[in-house]
C-alpha cells in the first residue's frame, strides 16, 4: 500500500456548492484519496447568537453549504462511491438550533398546509466542550441546562443524482444528500452509487449531536473538520445509501410518506443480507425482520429518512467480505492516517 | 408496605379474549396485584410445524388471545393504570414465524391494494435455548443458520378503548393494544390512561424476539410465562402509552401514515419533558429534538407505532419523581417478589 | 310484485345508536322493506345557533346519532346489504357547520399532532330553502352571502364490522360508516357485505351539502327525513363498499394515508369492472385507468375515503345485469312507493 | 388590442427538453405571444405498437420530452406566467398506453417496496377517431372493446423550478410539471409562479383521455398539435399552480402522501377565495368546505397531485376581476386567433 494523496480544502466564501449535480467540481481526487474539509453549518454561519433568526438573517436558497463537490477520476455510472469518515470535529466551541417558520415535525409545514399560525421563532446556542466531550443545551424560558454527549455526525453527503436532476442539498434522495442520520459519523464508510462521471461528492451540514428525526428540524448546527477517505467499487450498483460500521451494516431509505421510507431501507438491507450471506430472499426477509434495528433519522426533509441496521457478526454463514472488503480497507487507511 | 396479593391465571381454551373492550373480565383485582400469566401466542398456538400455514390452520379472527382481560378495583376513567413487567420467559422450547398473505411491510396489503400476487406463505420454528438466552434461526432454502440473543416481550398489552368502541387485539392505538415494541420487555412500566371502569386489562402475542418495525409482520411468536404487577394512578390522564424502564422514559405513538405515529410520540414525550422538568414546551422541543432515540415498533399493523423514547439522567434540573415514583415503586415490589 | 312493507321509525332521545356493532336492534325487517326513517344531525342537535360550541354543547363521545340499528331477516355473513335511497330531505329549515377543536383538514389534530395552537372554534348557520333547493351561507366576519344548490345526502350508512369489532358512528371503514360521499345521495344504491346475522344497519349523518373532501371537517349538518328500502343479495361477498346510481358503478375505499383509500376503491372498480364485462383484471386495470371519476369523500375522518366511479354506459360487451339487477329493481320499488 | 405575435415551433429529434430547469430556451418570446406547438408522447414516440414494450424501447431517463423552454420577456421571480391553451388536438391517429414495471397506483413501486414481482408489462393501443371525437380500447386479452369520449389535454406544463433545482420533466412540484390533471384542457388557463428569469416554460405529455388519478401510471399518450397564447402577470406571487375555466378557478397541490397534496390545494383555494371575495380565512374555510370539488389528478407520479375546484358564479358578492382578469382576456385573443 502506498502512502495515500491528502487534499486539504478550505472553501472560500463564494466556493459553497448549495445543490446535489449542477455544480462545477472544486477539485478532481483520484480513489484512495484523503480530503481533509473544513464544513460550513447549515445557516451558512449566519446564525451565531439568540437574536439571528434564520427567517431574517438567513438567504433562501443560500442554505446548507456544501464542502465541494470533488470529481472522484475514475467513478463512472454504475460504480460505487465508498467515503470513510476518518474523523468528524466542531470546528466551533458552539453549535447553533433554531426553529424555522413551517419546518419541523411538530408544526404544518409548506406541505402538511394548515391554516394555523407557525411556531415562533427561537434560537438556541449550545456551548460545545469539546475536551469533555459535551454539548451544554441552556434553556430559553428558563434557567435550566443540560449537558448531552457530543456525537458529531454530517447531515448531509451526497453525490450527483440521476436522471438529469439538480437537487438542493436540504433533500435527502437515492443519492444521499441531506439525509441526516446520527449514524453518519467517524469510523463509518457511506456507499453511494455514482450516477455521473466522476460522481461529484460533497459533504455538509455537521451536527454536533442530533436526535433520531431531527424532531425540530434543525440539530446542534455547527461548522466541522472533517477528514475523510474516498475510494470506488467498479461495476457495483447501489440504488440506495449504505452505511457500514464496525458493527453494523445499514440501508438508508429516503421517501414520503414515512413508511415508503422504511420500506425502502428494508427492502435494500433483506437483499444486501441475501447477496452476502445467500440466503434466498424470503430467508432473508425472516431473518432481518427479528434481528434488524430501525431508528429514524429525519421526519422533516423534503423526504423522510429511515435507517434499517443489522450486526455484522449475526449474519449466518460467511466468511466473503462486505461490499469487497472496502470498509476494512479504508479503516486500515485511517488508523495510518491518524498514526503519521 | 404489605405483602401484594398474587394471582396466578392460565387461561383454559374458550377463555382467551379476542378484543380490547367488549370481553367479560376474568378476575378482578385490587391496586398492586402480582399476576403470575400464561400467555397463547398471536397463532392461538396452531403454527407448531413448517407446513402449519396461517391462512390453513387459523381461524379468522380468533386471532392473537389475550389473556384478561382484568377488572382493576378503582380504576376509573382519567387515571392511569401502571404495568410493570417483572417478568417475560417464553414457555416452550421454540417459537414461530411466517410470511402471511397480504400482511407484512414488504408486500402489498388489503390496504396498501395492488394487483400483484401475495408473497408465498412460509413458516419458520425458531429454536429457543432458554438456559444459553438464544434463538435459532434456521434457513427454509438453505442450510444457513444464526443464533440471536433471545429478548422476550410482549406485543400486546392493552386497556379497554374510549369512545364506546371494542378493538381487534390486533389493533394498536391510544389504549395500548397491539403495539409491539421490543421495549416492551421485563423490568419496564407501561401507563395506561383508563377509559372505562375497572380499565379492563390483558395482555398477550408473547415475542421470543422482535426487531424494530416487525418488518415480516411475524415476531418468533411464543407462549409466555409472565408476572406483572399493577397500580393505578388516581386523577392522571394518560393520552397515549408511556414507558418507564430504569433508563428512559418512552411514549408510544400509533397511527397511519407513520409519520402521524412519530408526530404523537414525539409530541408526548415533549410534553411529558416539560411537565416534567418544569420548561416550556418550545424548550423541550428542542431539547427533545437532540436527545430523543426513535426507534420504530411496527410498520405493518391497522396502525403503525413509533417509539420516542429520552435517558432520565439527561433530564435537567428536578428531583420531582416520574409518574408519581410509581416506576421505582413497582420495582421495589418486583425485587420482593422474585426474593420470595 | 307485492306490495312492500313499510316501517316508519322516528328515534326518541335516547334510542339512537352511537357505534356500528354493539347496539342492539331497534327493529327486525324482512328484505324488501321500506323504511321511512328520521335521523338526528350530528351534533345530536345541539348546535343550533353561534353561540353553540361543539367543544361546549357536544357529549364526547355522543356525537354523530345513528337511525337503527336494523336487524335484517335473513342476511348472514356472505351476503351483501343493498340499501337505496328512495328520499333525502332535510328536516329543519337550517343546517350548522363547524370548526372543531383539532378536527378538520386544514388544521394539526390529535394525530396530525403538532404544538401549535388550534384553530378558533365557530359556528356557521346555513338557511335552507327547501322549495328552491338552496342552501344559504352567511360569512361571519363580512356580510358576504352566497347561495348554494341544496344537495342532500347521508355522511354515514353502515353495518355492524367484522372481526368482532364495535366502532364508533365517526369512523369510515370496509362496513361503510362515516364515509362522507356527497355520492351518498337519493337515487343510489350502497351495497355493504354482511358481518353479522342481521348486518344490523343504521344510518345518519344528514348533509344538506357538502364539498367533496369535507375540508373543514363538517358539512352543513342537518336533521333528514329519509325514506330507504332495504334488500339483501345472498352469497355474494362484498369486501370494501360500493355505490350504484342510474349512471355510475362507484366503489369506495377507507384508510390512511390517503393513497391507501384511492388503492382500495380502485382496485375494487377494477375487480368489479373485470368481473362484470368479463375482461382479464390488466384490461380492466387499462380501461378503468383511462376513464375513471376519482372525487375524494372526506380527507378528515378516522379513515380518509376516496371515490372511483365509472360510467355504466363505457363498460363493454355486456348485457349482464350490475348485483344481479338489484339496482333497476329497488329503483322500481322506489317509483311505486312514491306513486302512492 | 394588436395582433399577437405568432410563433409555430416543432422540435427536431434532439431538440426536446428533458427537464424543467437546466435547458437552453429554444425561443424568446414576448408576453401575448401565440404559440403553435407539436409535441412528443412521453415515451419519446417510440411505443407504436403491442411488441414495443417501455422497458426495452425506452431509454432512460429520456421520458417525457418537452416542447420548449421558452424564455418569456420580462418575466422574473416575483410574476406570475399565464398560460391558456386555445387548442389541444392530438397529432396521431393513435394513442398509447401500457403498463411499466414497479409504476402505478396498483403495484409495488421503487418507493413502496416489496418484494412482490412486478405485474406483466403490457401495451394498448388506442385507435384515435378525431372527427368523431372517440378514442377506442381494445382488450388484450379478449375481443371487448369500447369507445370513450376524446378528452385531449396536457399531463405536463411548466417552468424552471425555485432552489436553484433541475428537475426530471416526470416530476409534478409548485413549477406545474407532470401533474397529469385532465383539467389542462382547452379552453383553460394555467398559472404558474416564475422562479428564474424567463420563466423557462415548457409543456408536454400529451392524453387523448386520462382518468382522474391516472391509475395506471399512464394515460392515452399521443403527439399533440397545440395552441397556447403566453401572458405575464408582474408582481403576482403564485406559490402553487392555479387554474381558471370559463366556469371554475382550481389550486394544484402535489406532494406526498397524498393528503398533502389535498391540503395543499385546499389551503391555496381557500386563501384564493379569501383574497378574492374579501372573506376572512376562516369564512373561506367553511365556504369552501361546502362547495369545492376535488377530483385527483395522478397518484402515481413522484408527487401525487390533487385538485381543489370552485365555481366562479359561486363566489359571494364580488365583481373584482378573478387574476386581474387574465383569463377573460387571453379568451379573448383566442376567439380572434381561431376566428383568423
Amino acid at each position: 500500500m502506498t502512502d495515500p494523496q491528502v487534499l486539504s480544502f478550505r472553501p472560500e466564501a463564494g466556493q459553497f456548492a448549495w445543490t446535489f449535480g449542477g455544480a462545477a467540481p472544486v477539485a478532481t481526487i483520484t480513489p484512495g484519496t484523503i480530503l481533509e474539509l473544513w464544513t460550513e453549518d447549515c445557516f451558512a454561519g449566519r446564525v451565531r447568537g439568540p437574536s439571528d433568526l434564520v427567517s431574517q438573517v438567513c438567504e433562501f436558497p443560500y442554505l446548507n453549504p456544501q464542502t465541494g463537490p470533488f470529481y472522484v477520476a475514475g467513478a463512472a455510472p454504475g460504480d460505487t462511491l465508498a467515503v470513510h469518515f476518518i474523523s468528524v470535529e466542531p470546528a466551533r466551541s458552539w453549535g447553533a438550533s433554531t426553529t424555522a417558520p413551517l419546518f419541523g415535525a411538530l408544526t404544518s409545514t409548506h406541505l402538511t398546509a394548515t391554516l394555523q399560525d407557525p411556531l415562533p421563532e427561537v434560537v438556541w446556542i449550545w456551548e460545545l466542550d469539546r475536551a469533555a466531550r459535551l454539548c451544554r443545551f441552556q434553556a430559553r424560558d428558563s434557567d435550566l441546562s443540560a449537558d448531552l454527549p457530543l456525537n458529531p455526525m454530517h447531515g448531509t453527503v451526497g453525490v450527483a443524482p440521476a436522471n438529469l436532476e439538480v437537487r438542493s442539498a436540504l433533500v435527502p434522495d437515492a443519492f444521499g444528500g441531506n439525509m441526516d442520520t446520527p449514524e453518519m459519523r467517524a469510523g463509518v464508510t457511506c456507499y453511494l452509487g455514482v450516477n455521473v462521471p466522476g460522481a461529484l461528492l460533497s459533504i455538509g451540514d455537521g451536527h454536533a449531536r442530533q436526535g433520531e428525526g431531527e424532531t425540530c428540524g434543525v440539530a446542534v448546527e455547527c461548522a466541522m473538520d472533517t477528514v475523510i477517505v474516498v475510494d470506488v467499487l467498479k461495476d457495483l450498483v447501489t440504488p440506495w445509501p449504505r452505511l457500514e460500521s464496525d458493527t453494523h451494516i445499514m440501508s438508508a431509505g429516503s421517501a414520503r410518506p414515512l413508511e415508503d421510507a422504511f420500506r425502502i431501507a428494508q427492502l435494500d438491507l433483506v437483499r444486501w443480507a441475501a447477496e452476502h450471506t445467500g440466503m434466498s430472499e424470503l430467508d432473508a426477509y425472516q431473518f432481518v425482520s427479528q434481528a434488524v434495528e430501525a431508528p429514524l433519522a429525519n421526519v422533516v426533509d423534503t423526504n423522510y429518512t429511515s435507517i434499517a441496521m443489522l450486526r455484522k457478526d449475526w449474519l449466518p454463514g460467511t466468511a466473503r467480505p462486505l461490499m469487497r472488503g472496502m470498509h476494512e480497507h479504508l479503516r486500515e487507511i485511517a488508523r495510518q492516517y491518524r498514526g503519521t
